[in-house]
Formats: C-alpha cells, sequence, structure tokens
C-alpha cells in the first residue's frame, strides 16, 4: 500500500496528530518543521519522512480529526464500548436517535447490518452525511432528517437501539415498543438531573439498568519518566443502558 | 425467538446476574425465590418470570459470566476500545499472543477476518478452546499451544497485533516483522514497571506510541439517589498502543 | 516513649492495620502470627516484634480503626481537605451539624480555638461522645444533642460551618444568619440529587460556591511491580463549598 | 471586619477568582466589568459589589492565587491530607525538604510548633521567603538555604517530615536517623520510576508503606444541569508515605 493523491493520511509528528487529505502543492507545518504532501505520495504506510510518520487513519482518527463537529460527539472510548454492550451483529438493524455529527453511526454501521438514524436537525443532519461521504462510510445507514417521535416505524423491529437526545425519556414508550423483546438500548447524557428522570421512566419498560461513565486517562510516554497526563477529560457523558422487558 | 433446552440464559434479579444453561431439573436461588429452568423453556426474551427476568446472553455476558477463568482476563471496558482502535476491518488477518482466557480473541474474531492466537500454557489454551467451544464462538480462529517467540511466520503478514504476556519486551523485533507497515499492536500490561520496560523497547519499531488506562464507574439507578456505587474495580491493566514505523 | 498497659496501639502485620488497647493478657492473631499484648508493654514506637509493628496510632488510624461507626463516617480524604477549605484558624469558634459518628468533629477540634456540634439522634450523639472519650479528644468541643433548627443561637457568631445532615436546605437560612459574613460553610452529600437541591436553596446565600468529590487510589507497594490496588472506593461523598454572601 | 487599603481580598465574578492587594487607583476588569479597588475599602468581608463578591481571603486562596511558583508546587488536595497523615500536633518540631515554592511549609507551620526547612536552590529559597512574608505566613519556620544532605542534625530529632526532592533514596538513612522512632514520613513524586526507586529504599527503615494518588473531580454548579467539569487535573503527584521501624 502506498499513499496517493486524494488519501486521507494521518501525519504524526512527536505527541501531534493531523489528519490530512493529500492535495497537491499543500505542506503542513509543525514547528520548524514541513511536510509538502507532494512528498507523501508513493511513501507507504508507517513511513518517516524528516520529522513526520506518516500513517493510514483509523476510525478512531476519522472520528477524533477528520469530522466536523457541530454537536458534542460521542466519544470513542465510550463509542466503542456502548457498541459492544449493545451485542450487535453482522445480520442486526439498529436504531439511532439524534444522528448529532455522525460519530456513533460509523460505529454501529461497522458492526451491524443496516442502521436507521434520525436527527430533527437539519444543520446536524447535513453534517452528519457530509462526514460519512467524505471518508467514505455509513453504506449501509438510512438516515432520516426526522424527529423519531414523528417516525412511522413497526413493533418490534429493531435490534438494538442507540440514544443521544436531551429529553430522551420522552422517548422511552416509542423505544420500547420497536425493540424486539429482550434487546438493549443505549443513551448518553452529559448531567445527573437527566439521568434521574431517564431512570425514572424506565423502571417498567426496561430490566438490568445500568449507569456508568468511562475515564480515559492518557499516560506520557517517556519510560524513564512514567507519570499520567497533566490534564485529562474530566467528563464527556453519563451512558445508561437497559434492555427491553416484556 | 423462545428458549429451549441447552440454550445458555441471562438470569437477573434486581442487580445480580446469573448465566445458566438450560437443563431440565436444574434452578436457580436468590435469596428466598426461586426459577425452575423448565418454566424458562418456550418463554421469550426479555420475559419476567415471578421476581426474574430472562434474557438472550449479549457477548459480556458471556465473558464476564460464562467463561471460566484460568486467567487474568481482559475486561470488555479495555477489550472493546482496544480492538477498535486496532481498526480490525472484516477482511483482516489479525494477531494475537497469549490466548490466556480467550476474552479478547472473541473480540478479534468478531470484527476480523481471520485471528491467529498463540498460547504457549497447554492448560490456558484447552480452556481457551473449551470457553469457546462452549458459546459457539470463534470459528475464524486459528489457534496454537506454542510460544509465539517459535512459530513460525511470514514477514508483513497480519493486520493488526494484540499482546498479553509477562515480557512483551522480549517479541517487539518480531511483532515488527510480521506486522504489515503502520498497522497497529496494543499490549496490556498490569504493572509501571512493565510498562516502562516495553515503552524502551519500542522506541525504534513504533510511532504514535499511547499509554492509557480505562476507568468504569457504576452507578447505582436509583433515580431519587443516584450516586456511584461504594466500590469500583481500581485496576485492570495499563494499555500501551503503537503503529509499525518504518 | 515506650508503650505502657492502656495504650492504644496500631499493630502492622505486612498490609494489615489493627488498633488494639495494650490489655494484659490479651493477644492478636493474624494469620499464623500471634502477638502477645504484655510483650508490647515497654517497647518503643516503630518497633519490630516478630512479625509485626507496633506504632502510636496517629488521627487516622483512630477515625478509621478505633472509632465506632453508627453512621457513614466523613472519611480522612474528604474530612481533611473540607477543614483545610474552612481556613479554620486557633482562635475560631466553628458550627458542625449533625455530629453523626463523630469524626469531623474530632478534625475540627484540632484546628479550632471551639467547636460546636449538633445532633438530633440521641445514639448517634452518645456514641461520638464515646468515641472522642475513649480517645482524649474534643475537650474544647460543645456537644448538643438536639437538632440545630430548634437551637438558639446568636447571629454572625460562628467563623465556619460544617454540615452532614440528610436535608442541609432546610437549614440554609439559619446557616447563613448564624455564620459572620464571608465565612465558609461546607456539606456533605452521597447523591447527585441532593446536591442539587441543596445548590438551588444556597444561590441568594451563598457564593464561589464549589462542588467536588475527592478520589483517593492506593497503589500496591511493591517495587517491582508497581500498580493500583484491584479495588477502590468509588464513592463517599460528594462535597459542596459556599462562602456567605452579604 | 471590612477592607482597607493594603489588604488582600479574593474578588469573585461567577466562576473566576482573583487574588489581589488592595492598591489605591487599582482595579480589576473581567469581561465587561470593573471593580475599582477603592470601593472595596470600607466593605465587609463578603459583599457584593456590583458583579463581584469580595472575600478575605484563605489559606487555599493564598497558595493557589497568591504565591509565586518557581517549582512545581504541592497542591492543596494533597498538602492538606498529607499534612494530617503525619499527625502533626501543636508541640512538633518537622522537617521538610525541599522547600520549593514554599506551599507545603505554610501547611505544616499551621499544624506543627515549629519547622525546619531545606532548600539547595537559591532562587527557590528566597522565592519561598518572599512568599510567605508577603502573606504574613511562617512565622515559626526555620529556612535554611542547603541540601538536606549537608545539614548537621542531631538524631531522634523530628516528629514528621515531608520531602519533595527528585532523588529523596538518596536521603532515606539520613531521614530515617533524625526521625524520632515510629515517626511519620511522606514523599511526592511526580513518576512511577521514582515512586519504584523510592520504595526499593525504604524497604529495611519504613513500615506500614503506603503509595496513593488524590484525584480531585469538579462539577459545574448549576442545580438543573449537575455535571462534572469537562476538563481536570490529571496527575499532580504520587504521595508515598512511611513510618520509621526500629
Amino acid at each position: 500500500m502506498s499513499f496517493k493523491e486524494g488519501d486521507y493520511v494521518l501525519i504524526v509528528y512527536e505527541d501531534r496528530k493531523y489528519l490530512r487529505k493529500l492535495v497537491k502543492g499543500m505542506s503542513l507545518n509543525v514547528k520548524e518543521h514541513t511536510i509538502q504532501f507532494q512528498d507523501i505520495v508513493g511513501k507507504g504506510d508507517g513511513q518517516k519522512i524528516g520529522e513526520f510518520f506518516v500513517f493510514s487513519p483509523t476510525l478512531e482518527d476519522i472520528i477524533l480529526l477528520g469530522f466536523e463537529r457541530k454537536t458534542q460527539i460521542v466519544y470513542p472510548k465510550d463509542a466503542f464500548y456502548i457498541a459492544f454492550k449493545l451485542n450487535i451483529k453482522s445480520t442486526d438493524r439498529v436504531l439511532e436517535f439524534g444522528t448529532g455529527s455522525g460519530v456513533m453511526t460509523v460505529v454501529l454501521s461497522l458492526l451491524a447490518g443496516e442502521v436507521w438514524t434520525y436527527e430533527a436537525d437539519t444543520k446536524f443532519y447535513n453534517n452528519a452525511l457530509k462526514n460519512w461521504e467524505r471518508f467514505g462510510l455509513c453504506s449501509n445507514v438510512k438516515a432520516f432528517n426526522e424527529n423519531f417521535l414523528s417516525a412511522s416505524v413497526e413493533d418490534n423491529f429493531f435490534d438494538a437501539c442507540f440514544v443521544d437526545v436531551r429529553e430522551p425519556w420522552e422517548y422511552i414508550e416509542k423505544v420500547w415498543r420497536v425493540l424486539k423483546d429482550g434487546k438493549a438500548c443505549a443513551f448518553v447524557l452529559p448531567t445527573t438531573n437527566q439521568v434521574s428522570k431517564l431512570l425514572s421512566s424506565m423502571q417498567n419498560f426496561f430490566a438490568d439498568i445500568q449507569v456508568f461513565e468511562i475515564l480515559l486517562r492518557h499516560y506520557k510516554t517517556n519510560p524513564e519518566r512514567l507519570r499520567p497526563q497533566d490534564q485529562m477529560v474530566g467528563h464527556t457523558a453519563y451512558v445508561v443502558f437497559g434492555r427491553k422487558r416484556i
């Protein structure tokens, strides 16, 4: 594999990372160092070019560095664990609302047979579509520019559900109806007040209810001076999980 | 879907969960409550039976409650995030050593085209095989009862690698050789001393080196009294990540 | 200094610690090892006796190992930081309610000129008194077996205040009145619901409002295998802090 | 109490805090708001002036906002807990080295009878002295511009010890000698490598050895939207604690 014009490339300089499209004539400057994009064309994955390394971006690189954010995104630390907790199989049909910037959709689409995602806000909806298109993602996704509350969906239709809206308690009954029996739903919420309100609304619809948060702590990588980084992300979201009871 | 004899079922009673095989005549007793397994047969996923709920187990349920552990396992909070960081695609060939209890193998096998996994210890090797067989997992896995150091593998052969052995620095050069250029490797290690030693050994072979740990904090689910649980897991493993540089 | 009969002594065996009163004829058994208390009498602080070490207990040892708990206690990690945030000086008069098991009272009394503490529950009140008496603490404390709501206290009377009751919002106006202008009050609360309700009640009475929690993470002390302990305390209390505004 | 010229005052505007000396003609501008210092003179502690509140600074305010830092400081979350773990009484003589910016000295001096503190670096030494002088602190402190290794001190002289130097293992034997039997010493260190090396050196000199770190997590104070702050301090220092064994 070698990079060609138009490819997206992850450029690493010490601890810093940049995701760039290889457009002729462009370059990246970090401190006093410069890498010309035409010098990357034809080079292999992992190659050292001056002080830089070039790599094919992973899904996480694309999400963190390539996606335009018009909303708070679901962070990889949360997204990846949630996707697995939902137990998505390659034949599954998965529901998501709201789409937001389209991060979680990507993760779900990777595991599922198909994903149906709803976003009421047209600006967010268009941005998510653009994010996926730019990186050739989400070909198995049906996106709706619509509030899921007004969507018409059969009962017992989805194998899993992911919810990222401000007032999820308003959707509980509908989520319950469209999920297949016993299947899981996960919600992300930033505040404790929302978590409390959501938990109250779930009582008679879901069992095995769990609430958790994931903290990701990065370390400096000097082997002689191993220590956590000075700053860390203090909070992204609380995750609420439950399975449809009948 | 309804449960039939021989199925594995997740039985939920309040905050407690049990994974059981539906064998006629068997039952589960929790506090003063009893559920007869023959009463589960024919019931649907998510159904309430007395004080219990019954569900089809997810992959996480199987790993945490169904796998026999002869080693420290890779916990879901770590396993799922690592799998995605390795950016495994459905056409990929992935390397793992040591297999341990076979938890990470399951997660890798779900995402990859095929997984080659090496375990030197025969007791662990047999246990992992038994764990997978019991739950019908890992059909795309080639397992070797062999130390990876003595395995004969082509160069530039694997698309990703996961390492869970005590002295990973001894394998660095070989890992580097068998990985395709630019591809990622993740290591899990319990102690800071091991992390330091590993980091030293990686310097000229890997770039974009990262060290992190994931903390999972569970909350009690009473909406009127939302608060973290009194006890939490304080440590499972440090994760070291890097990409093959050339 | 050498131990004599009737002294309290901290006995350390590997990672385990015991606080015991030196009573003739008594002994402590840990695993297959025994230490006779008469063998401690006459020994010095820090001395090794067989497999054990003996030390004069610190205030933290007394709180954690010597105090009888009839309530959830304020943990040292929280108590010590709170005491300093309250900026208590040796001439200060400090208010506390409820007394609970009397842990925070000890910490406050160490720093303050005098402490007035209120406890409505007679069982808790008597237990706190017994805890202090047993270890000769809190000679500068006035303890009241009374709900602070019904206490008659002058306005602008206290230099600092610590509150550990279930419904602190009911006391806000009174706390505000009895505190001197600009002085600080700290509250401990286990749940987020209580924190929200308390914050609402503080809006017009306090400024510089802060909410935080303190996490204490212990490590295993093997220098060749440095790593966090497997389990840690996940939650004790949220701390709310504010200063009286006028 | 009312503010007068020359006083230090804590000025609070929403979530922001400033420590300023009341000098005539000076003012503070935050966003579009201004507070003239002459308008604070004569006002009481806790008073609202326009959009600002004014308070007498606490010790924590002085440490965090008033001290000039020429070194990494010991943070209040660590300093306060350490001071109590050292079990310092008002008659105690306490040893500290190195002095650094003089933060821990302040906390120790508040609790102890006297503090002896050593700092080899003249720049740091002078800065610490200036910090204390500015706020009228540390009158019971003897400060030495000297490496503690070359200090001449009697054996069994100190009741407690606090160490904040890069290579504390070089001082272990001397610390052990000058501490009274059974008394405690605490060390702060930023890296795991240092902690390992220190632990090795302590084995035959100290017992009840503990290693821990303290994480302080702040929350936003909107009662309707209670949630942790987005960023938090990820690491300040590991604390190592031990008691002199004989």
